[in-house]
């Protein structure tokens, strides 16, 4: 068998295809909104120049990642001052977290929670700058978030950061029912939750009532086939190779990049909750996304996916306005009604049920 | 609004990327079966070369189509002859169907059945040539089938596939209850099962229990970004242009290939059954498939959506015996079993039930 794998490989690599240069118009079937973020952004060969810098040291990544972070940050807090919600900084059990409530709660669900695991290539976004998609959540689904700081690469590689997300969830379970959270988050955070959920399965601890998992960093190998077919078509992170893959081997430490810890696509999918995938045609993490959707279904999870039209990776965060955000935050606010458990206490009489049309 | 509109497409025009020439290696993500098909077909030169030879005449037509329906009949009745399953013509109100009977139904959904709609791209796998779909999805899921032989150009374009598929629909609907039905199919016959369903909604006719929509011909304009994306990485249909792009002409007759009639992506979804829909990374048909499951959710439907690793255009019929193919009958078998109402005759007692474990 390893005789024949071998020469099957050796196979694969003399029957590679070659493509020609081609001209990718704009992606027609997607919303206004998305087809001129992607007429506005640069072509291929300049946006991987973007991406072929790579800090060299540990006090080059650390000057990196604090001026990313602080711009970010202000980014997202410029935003939080024009939107209803609140973001207030807090620590629980020695780990950094963000209570995000929006102003209008729907009193059906308020006793639920999104714990949030945010993205940023396993490095970045520390900080204030974590909690954006957290609010975007809370905002789209009218439920209060937490979303989680943890440590990251260069100091802090595998595992700190599954490690603190455990530490916050294990928290939050002496002081409210398992089936009133939620869990997920996108790119890193789409891995990372993967990641903390096995753990908490392999630990016997009871898993959150429902998963949000947005285009994941679940095979960090790049064995994916759309880290190819999307090569300079996704309009964010054209290519793994440069930045990307720098900060992912930082994230892995000594291990393997195929190791199920880091890799979660290899590890186990059994007794995994109610997850939902969310994914693009365009993006180069489609690979990841589709092939942990099969991974949970046959596992025999709920598992539910969406690929939006000429969407690259991670595209509903950064046109939080289009179509397709709106679209998709409907969907996770009924995904987390339907398998988040409604606490036994009666809404308060003196508020109006938002969805009192269904009951009359 | 209208100036804006065309100053943006005129920016699109100019922002179209350039994406270099490249290598694409073989799917390692997917199964070896699948690689292996991936890795023993032609460079995607040579593969564009059989698609570029397009019919110049009707007698040019009838000869290309009864030579490939003769040689892709001779393949299925080879198969089917070394199959657990019978086959058998009948005719219904005037249409020619086959009669697809598994040796094993189980006795649960033994009022099932699933009624198939070919796919051939509107022209092709007329006669005999029809049932390989039909009997793959019977024997995978060990129910019923009924595959529609419908008219097709280039003597009959549309309106005739949809009118015979609701022929024989109306057909069965005198003969059995509404909930024991499922239909689809791959290509253009998801496509068709889209428009016929769309039809029987319009004309207030109930519709089945579920649907099977295979990587549908849902947009015959071409429109989709996976026409782009996937140019020349999709392994059956490296592209749109030459010979499917004239069949689908054929078909459309005199109509605008954005008509919803013969474009159902552009029809409308309210009230459809349960749908589950199929695709793959590499597949041309990617957007038609992922912008007709996005609108089907829009609309309220039930409908899930697989999209496999490394797989082109209905490459789970092409290597039916595939890792990927086994898992989508078990998802069809499970997904029609939770759909269709079963009979409320009982099981014969002295047949076992096939999920007696689960009642024990």
């Amino acid at each position: 068998m390893a005789n024949e794998k071998s020469s099957s490989d050796k196979k694969a690599r003399e029957t590679a295809w070659s493509i020609g240069a081609r001209t990718l118009p704009l992606p027609s079937g997607a919303s206004q909104d998305l087809r001129e973020a992607v007429g506005d952004g640069l072509q291929p060969a300049e946006r991987r120049k973007e991406l072929e810098s790579v800090p060299q040291s540990e006090a080059e990544w650390l000057a990196f990642v604090a001026a990313a972070d602080e711009a970010t940050a202000q980014e997202v807090r410029n935003a939080v001052d024009q939107l209803p919600v609140a973001v207030e900084r807090d620590e629980i059990d020695g780990v950094d977290v963000y209570h995000v409530v929006p102003d209008e709660i729907d009193p059906e669900y308020e006793d639920h929670l999104f714990v949030h695991v945010h993205g940023g290539g396993y490095v970045l976004h520390g900080g204030y700058a974590c909690v954006g998609e957290a609010v975007a959540i809370a905002l789209g689904t009218n439920m209060r978030a937490l979303s989680i700081d943890y440590r990251m690469p260069p100091r802090h590689p595998y595992p700190a950061a599954v490690d603190d997300v455990m530490t916050v969830y294990r928290h939050l379970l002496t002081q409210r029912s398992v089936g009133s959270m939620a869990m997920g988050g996108t790119s890193a955070g789409g891995g990372i939750t993967l990641s903390a959920v096995q753990k908490l399965i392999e630990l016997g601890v009871e898993v959150p009532g429902a998963l949000f998992i947005g285009t994941p960093g679940s095979d960090l190998s790049g064995t994916g086939d759309s880290f190819r077919t999307n090569e300079d078509i996704d309009r964010n992170i054209p290519t793994y190779d440069g930045i990307i893959e720098a900060c992912v081997r930082l994230y892995a430490g000594d291990l393997d990049l195929v190791d199920p810890r880091i890799s979660p696509l290899y590890g186990d999918f059994d007794n995994f909750p109610a997850t939902l995938l969310v994914t693009g045609t365009r993006d180069l993490f489609l690979s990841n996304t589709v092939r942990t959707h099969i991974k949970l279904r046959q596992a025999g999870a709920e598992a539910d996916l969406l690929v939006y039209e000429g969407m690259s990776h991670a595209d509903y965060l950064r046109e939080a306005t289009s179509p397709e955000s709106q679209h998709l935050a409907d969907e996770l606010k009924s995904f987390f009604a339907q398998h988040l458990r409604r606490s036994s206490r009666p809404a308060p009489p003196s508020m109006p049920r938002m969805d009192s049309a269904r009951w009359t």
